[in-house]
């Protein structure tokens, strides 16, 4: 415990911004700095709006790490245009995390294109950009984080659906290069999950830990019904103890995108995850 | 074609009842013998209303095979007594397929009971189950047929989400008496599936080849939000040619949920799903 940490501080625990997405980042700065927290995940688009670099000095002056940045991806478009474009958008934000100073860029690798079905061709184009971006990123000491996406959003967001399909991409690069980001709202109906953890971990592939819970009815869109943690069907403190027992020692990022919880006092949903997390998870 | 078939009719077609759920049975009968169909999937409910044994003469005498009934299942229920009482519900299911000429039961294995997160325990209550049932089934020369659901469903209806999961479990009882459902609009995402169909082929567990497409953006509930075959992302041929290389013989049931499709007439649905069919499918 650092000095000045409230007592009972989360050591591990990060908070994703969009989880108390009506905060300010000056907000966010001060809300986890009093929380005792020493994690932060980001968004690409308020952090643009705030100053990349003004946003890295506030952080960093609130004794905050910023443990990811969300997100690059979207490498599946048909068009040659579109990739192109899209591989220059990577790469400034992989400029953005260096700035920022975090290691980990989380990747939405993209649906299907406008009228395609095939599934196959745009993972491939997946790996192909991964091959193009990896190089960039690792001399800006970043590296790239596939995220497995829940299947629901293969056709949409994300053809990348399970943890083995994330490994079977990441491994046909460098461990430090491209590493997998585990999301328990994504990942938990799988049972496979549990060999793919330690398959991640052993292979030092785990690049983030998320969580979120999963509730039910799922809203139109299906985007924005993710569950406060405890709230929903996920065995969150399996998830942690399976991580842990990989050799994933790092900070452990709630993202949860829900209406209700935007809806609150910023502060008074912290102190309901930094509760949550310590009685559901952490021990 | 047998005498009387309009010429062109698919052979292979079955309309699963849900898909128009605006015909009575008569209607239905009178639909499918009109277009030419051989096929028929029933659910239980309208059945019931009907009655078991007229509904069975009235498919008999239009011609039609009654090629699955919909559902049995749910078994996934903490409480003994609930679980008994799903369990007399799934002989009457068995009774009432033996009296519609069917040999597949439909099985929809249910969803994390109220307040657990034990994936596993359910999972291994579905197995329990069909260890009771399966003797009762093959004696009325049913089959218990598992459909993996969509991972989005695994909370509250289904917790068998993959077509390796229902082989998992159906493996474990004779190939005659317990097989799988190999549904487009649940397993279209899965890198896996090819494989997994060889698998559920080459070992004859294929009780049911059934057909939807994936349409975004997925409405509330995610329960009524199927594609008519043509509009969404699966590549719908490309499933027929692997479960026929499979060795897979039997009907293709088109299920889809679509309030859309409901609001239209009946007729005119299944003229465009018999179009779409022999356009995008048996070609």
């Amino acid at each position: 415990m650092s000095a000045g940490q409230p007592a009972g501080a989360p050591a591990r625990l990060s908070l994703n911004q969009e989880t108390i997405r009506q905060w300010s980042l000056p907000e966010l700065a001060d809300g986890c700095a009093a929380a005792g927290l020493r994690g932060v995940g980001l968004w690409r688009a308020p952090v643009q709006e705030y100053g990349v670099d003004a946003a890295a000095r506030l952080f960093r002056d609130a004794g905050l790490t910023v443990t990811s940045l969300c997100r690059g991806g979207f490498f599946t478009a048909g068009d040659p245009g579109e990739r192109a474009a899209a591989l220059d958008d990577n790469r400034r934000a992989i400029d953005e995390a260096a700035t920022l100073g975090t290691d980990t860029l989380v990747l939405v690798s993209g649906g299907l294109p406008d009228g395609s079905r095939d599934l196959h061709g745009a993972r491939e184009r997946i790996a192909d950009a991964l091959g193009v971006l990896a190089p960039y990123a690792a001399e800006r000491a970043v590296r790239l984080a596939i995220e497995p996406l829940h299947p629901m959003y293969a056709a949409d967001r994300c053809v990348v659906s399970t943890l083995a399909q994330s490994l079977d991409l990441a491994e046909r690069f460098p461990a430090d290069r491209v590493g997998v980001v585990v999301d328990t709202y994504h990942l938990w109906w799988d049972d496979t999950v549990a060999a793919q953890i330690t398959r991640a971990g052993t292979s030092g592939r785990i690049a983030a830990f998320q969580l979120a819970d999963w509730v039910t009815p799922l809203p139109e869109g299906v985007l924005l019904g993710r569950g406060q943690l405890g709230d929903g069907s996920v065995d969150l403190r399996w998830f942690r103890k399976r991580v842990d027992e990989a050799g994933y020692t790092g900070f452990v990022e709630v993202e949860i995108f829900n209406p209700g919880l935007w809806a609150r006092e910023g502060a008074e949903v912290l102190a309901e995850i930094v509760e949550r997390y310590e009685r559901l998870v952490a021990r």
